[in-house]
């Protein structure tokens, strides 16, 4: 994956005279972690969407609150993980993260642990902000929501990704690679036929990442929505 | 609606004697209903699916069979209606349907009644492959599949349309808008805050119907797919 350093060589290679001897720069170890959301993350997962409001220039179409967010995301009889909107926090820390106990584990999902290694600290001026609530050292980082969509021709169900987003200390590290492998990871082990998003046209470099990804960007469709009070129209609609 | 007869003027105008009479063309009732499927439509889905593949030149994309249908459509523990996925039959008739007893009725869905007035009867040759099962006089002639999705803006649940079809005897008749308007009729009732679904870019006058509905057409947006071995690829990827 992107962010993991190459293995030293067996030796050091000799350095030309003509050259300044270079030390290597120290590495900064930082340690990912993507788990399932619970209701106690939407504080969190409320000012995600709105950097990404911000972010994308939409603020004006942001209404989330966090008991909005809470009804809709966390209901009372939840149903079952994977089948409805699902979310993934992606936190980051100093230190290794403890292996869940037994009684912390989910049976449908595993936590996914990761270590990378930067040339430089990352500097968080909101680690405050965004601290975990329970472990001091754990800063939320990112998250991804997505929820099932099913394909009639291959009659399976698959998984559409809303929202992707990683703040902003961390992006082109390797992190939102991290969020978008966990949801197809987990599309592909639950036997599912397809993952898809949509991504603006102007968008190159996520275009070429999503490629590299081995998806295929779809020319010739567009997105249409019905909203507000275009909808509203059809409450009460005599048919 | 589009398929209503106009209202007759309370009296006959005058005819200009350099015009010839006209006669009143007779004109051919026939009645529709849209109701949640079950498990025993699977094989007019599966058919009415296989036919949408052929009219869009994506046979070779078509893998869906009864059997897999049934077990991703209708599980054995179906969740709640609208909360997964979801379809609606639309189902004609030359006699006028029985108003479904109380037993018949989901408390989530009262189906939906429409007479349309048409100026020739419709010739169906594919009549008895698309019979109703138990009321005799009843032709399977379409169906829409949705599910919920999700915007983060809003907090709030909408639905995306995966497929809206009707079969070819029945098209530019008004049942596609009948459909459309059931699903977004039931997102509207529900607060909900989007009807999504996408539309290919050369199809103009599916452009310019959803438009007069109601819809934006979002420009700059593409879909991205993955799928196939660049999915399975994830499954045993060592993150």
């Amino acid at each position: 994956m992107a962010a993991a350093a190459p293995p030293p060589p067996p030796s050091p290679a000799p350095i030309p005279e003509t050259t300044v001897p270079e030390t290597a720069p120290p590495r900064h170890s930082l340690f990912a972690r993507i788990r399932l959301a619970s209701i106690f993350d939407v504080p969190h997962i409320q000012r995600l969407i709105h950097q990404m409001a911000v972010y994308e220039r939409l603020t004006h179409q942001f209404q989330a609150t966090e008991a909005s967010l809470a009804a809709t995301l966390f209901p009372e009889n939840p149903p079952p993980p994977f089948t409805s909107f699902t979310v993934f926090i992606l936190e980051v820390s100093p230190n290794p993260f403890p292996f869940p106990s037994t009684a912390q584990q989910n049976p449908n999902f595993s936590p996914i642990f990761k270590t990378f290694h930067l040339d430089l600290p990352i500097e968080d001026l909101e680690k405050e902000t965004f601290r975990s609530l329970n472990e001091n050292d754990v800063v939320v980082a990112g998250f991804v929501l997505f929820f099932p969509n099913y394909s009639t021709f291959l009659a399976k169900p698959g998984f559409y990704i809303e929202d992707l987003f990683v703040r902003e200390p961390y992006r082109k590290k390797g992190f939102g690679r991290l969020l978008f492998t966990a949801v197809a990871a987990q599309a592909a082990k639950m036997g599912y036929g397809r993952v898809e998003w949509v991504v603006l046209d102007w968008n190159v470099n996520a275009i070429q990442f999503y490629e590299q990804m081995g998806a295929q960007i779809l020319p010739d469709w567009r997105v249409c929505r019905l909203t507000g009070e275009a909808l509203q129209a059809f409450a009460h609609l005599n048919i």
